[in-house]
């Protein structure tokens, strides 16, 4: 039951915009959830775009802009007069998606809109949400939810929610307000519908509720939604009152974004870029990760440096080189990577930092045995000489160990000081262990072969 | 609004256990949510929790099992008789976590359970339950949902509600269905509120509905419910018949499995493991990486031994070893990210590999121009032969561009003979690129340099 976009498809859009067939768009276009739309556009150009945009209904032109690229939807708006902006797509959004639409615009555009916002309730719950800083409870909850008094009775609330009903699309809960506007609780559906309509809400009603503050962080909003399994949240603000609601579907993104953001960041590429983006910023992303990089091959050009001699006398040295870095960069992202997602998910317990560097230390100490002593087979099945085999050993023995508490501990101490641990993993680590290992090769050459 | 564990609760806790003081521990646990619990139980060991578990109300007792750790739960479940479980666990439990946890015992062990449940009904949806493969929808749904017929009028409708109602926490989607029991639509909860109770549900039910078969794989589900914000959504067999619903809850899940996957793999890591595992599941799911990283390592080895005779001549190439070999892998694992995420999101448009190869060329270009001008201008202010550092710089432009081409083109391949693409990240693509810029870099030395 999911759209699935084919080339075929488009094709058959694409002849009906030549063919400025109107009937035959309507029809390719109907039923279509804004969602599948803001897809098409992605494969059309920006004349057929329009074509296509002209022929939406009123409220799928408005969602539709909320699943668009961002490139794309950028153009759109630029080309929309602030009246058709505001009467065209602001008034049939929700109040928090067109907060979120005002603010791609500058803050004299952002006021000739609002006072061109022909529903004035929409226009004050939209200013409303303008005044939450980004990534705050205040800035992700809609205006939009039903509520009603706790001194109501049943026949009134009933009245009450229908009124309330009309500019919302899923009625999650209905909340329980004080006199002052401060949340008590809830409404159950089901009590509703097995209460004689005399009663009142307040003989019926459940107090217990979980709410969240306006400026609460939408990262705890998330986890918090997530461990309890809630599919919206109201929001209070201050004096407990109450002021909107937050819904899974808003924390299902941030989730996700998180997610990938420390995905992106332990493969080296900052900032929230995806495929289609320009090679200017897929460049600029990656860029910074990659001098640091340079940085640590330049210290690790300088650390074998210091060994030319040796290297000259013994030039099978070198072989291994590659081998014991890259080894120190695996081993420490390996580490790095399970503290990370422990601390992203709240999963890491109460221990201290001692009792996990022990037990890292058992995990690197067994794989660095198992490893060198693969390679001490190797080694000694292929000639090389004795001595070499055992610094190689012993050297990959000492990176393991060494590389994975390595991961551990700048992790754990970057979150201790507040600072995202996910920064620590990737190129860092592996740069750092880079270098680090190549000093300890060169050390135990010393002592063990040359 | 989010509970809170902090040491001085576990201390009070653990306190109140050895004095065995109920009053103080029921006190200490009360309001507190399965989640909570599920935590607060990790952080005491097994008597402890045996003695918090006694304390619990039915219905937390059995959810609170959902929350645990496995090894954990498992021990627990291990400790109790067929028929506590059946009694005190299962009858509480909704139909889709009590096949789950059914799904933990012997096949001989779940139908002694099984019988033993009091519930017929929830006992006939369980066994339902069971028959479906895992992953698929069918698996994932619980049987508790709100149906009503097509005929009914809207007072019949809402009596049969209130019985339906009893057994469910939330009430997301009425259902409406035919006198076969095929799923025909949904029936809006304002719509009810706002009908006379003769109006029959076939004048206002809203015959829009998204649904999936039992078969549906649980990864596209969750990107369809993600993609359209649902937050339930009907499951229906092959005669359209509707058999369960699958809620956001669960899929929330699934996403962010999904994501850490892919992150886990990226780092080297198989499997899903924590930091609270044992120090054997940490190393397996580890140590078949660093194997790879082994073997890379040795290859490269065998490279640098083909110019032993240069290396003794020339020890100063040895230098840049590291860099060559870091950089390789670094772009290498930055592109394959970026094919990655944007398969998972299928974010990639519908433009097929050369496009991509093209932009990626492009990226890798202008990463390897700026990288290569940087060391060439160090190494020329560092003293370095003019030759070596031209060899170094144009080794290191040949090496990004390649990686990058090379990171792009795996993850694509793979995903086009339906192998997971996340397998191609991480060690794999930096293994293989560190020793095709070994190659590299030698062969461009003697060229230019030796």
């Amino acid at each position: 039951m999911q759209f699935e976009l084919t080339r075929k498809y488009i094709e058959d859009l694409k002849e009906a915009i030549v063919r400025n067939d109107e009937i035959a768009l309507i029809e390719l276009l109907q039923d279509l959830h804004p969602a599948d739309l803001g897809e098409i556009l992605g494969e059309l150009d920006v004349v057929e775009s329009t074509v296509v945009y002209k022929v939406l209904d009123a409220d799928r032109a408005s969602d539709v802009l909320t699943f668009m690229e961002e490139d794309r939807r950028d153009k759109f708006l630029a080309s929309l007069s602030s009246r058709e902006i505001a009467e065209q797509l602001i008034d049939n959004l929700d109040s928090d998606d067109a907060a979120d639409m005002l603010n791609l615009f500058s803050q004299e555009q952002k006021e000739e809109i609002i006072s061109m916002i022909e529903d004035r309730q929409q226009a004050q719950d939209i200013v409303d949400l303008l005044h939450y800083e980004e990534g705050t409870a205040g800035s992700l909850m809609a205006k939009e939810l039903i509520k009603v008094n706790i001194n109501w009775t049943v026949s009134n609330s009933v009245r009450e929610m229908r009124k309330q009903a009309e500019s919302i699309e899923h009625v999650y809960t209905v909340y329980v307000v004080d006199d002052e506007g401060c949340l008590v609780g809830r409404l159950p559906i089901k009590r509703l519908l097995l209460t004689p309509l005399k009663t009142r809400i307040a003989d019926i009603y459940d107090s217990k509720i979980r709410s969240v503050g306006v400026d609460e962080d939408q990262e705890d909003i998330a986890s918090m939604m997530e461990k309890y399994d809630l599919v919206a949240l109201p929001v209070v603000d201050e004096l407990g009152r109450l002021q909107g609601r937050i819904t899974i579907d808003d924390v299902v993104d941030i989730i996700k974004e998180e997610a990938e953001r420390d995905y992106a960041l332990a493969s080296g590429i900052s900032g929230d870029v995806d495929s289609s983006d320009t090679v200017y910023r897929l460049t600029r992303a990656r860029l910074p990760w990659l001098l640091i990089g340079l940085i640590g091959g330049v210290l690790g050009a300088r650390v074998i440096e210091l060994y030319e001699g040796d290297l000259q006398l013994y030039p099978e040295m070198a072989f291994f080189i590659p081998l014991i870095a890259a080894m120190g960069g695996n081993a420490g992202v390996q580490s790095s990577a399970i503290i990370v997602q422990g601390l992203a998910n709240k999963s890491m317990g109460m221990s201290g930092i001692l009792p996990k560097l022990g037990k890292e230390f058992m995990v690197g100490l067994l794989n660095g045995i198992v490893c060198a002593a693969l390679i001490l087979l190797y080694n000694i099945a292929f000639g090389d000489s004795l001595d070499l085999s055992y610094t190689v050993s012993a050297a990959l023995l000492s990176v393991i160990v060494i590389a994975t508490l390595f991961g551990t501990f700048v992790p754990l101490l970057l979150d201790k000081y507040d600072i995202d641990p996910a920064l620590a993993t990737g190129p860092f680590i592996t740069t750092v262990n880079d270098v680090l290992g190549l000093f300890i090769y060169f050390m135990i050459g010393h002592l063990l072969y040359i």
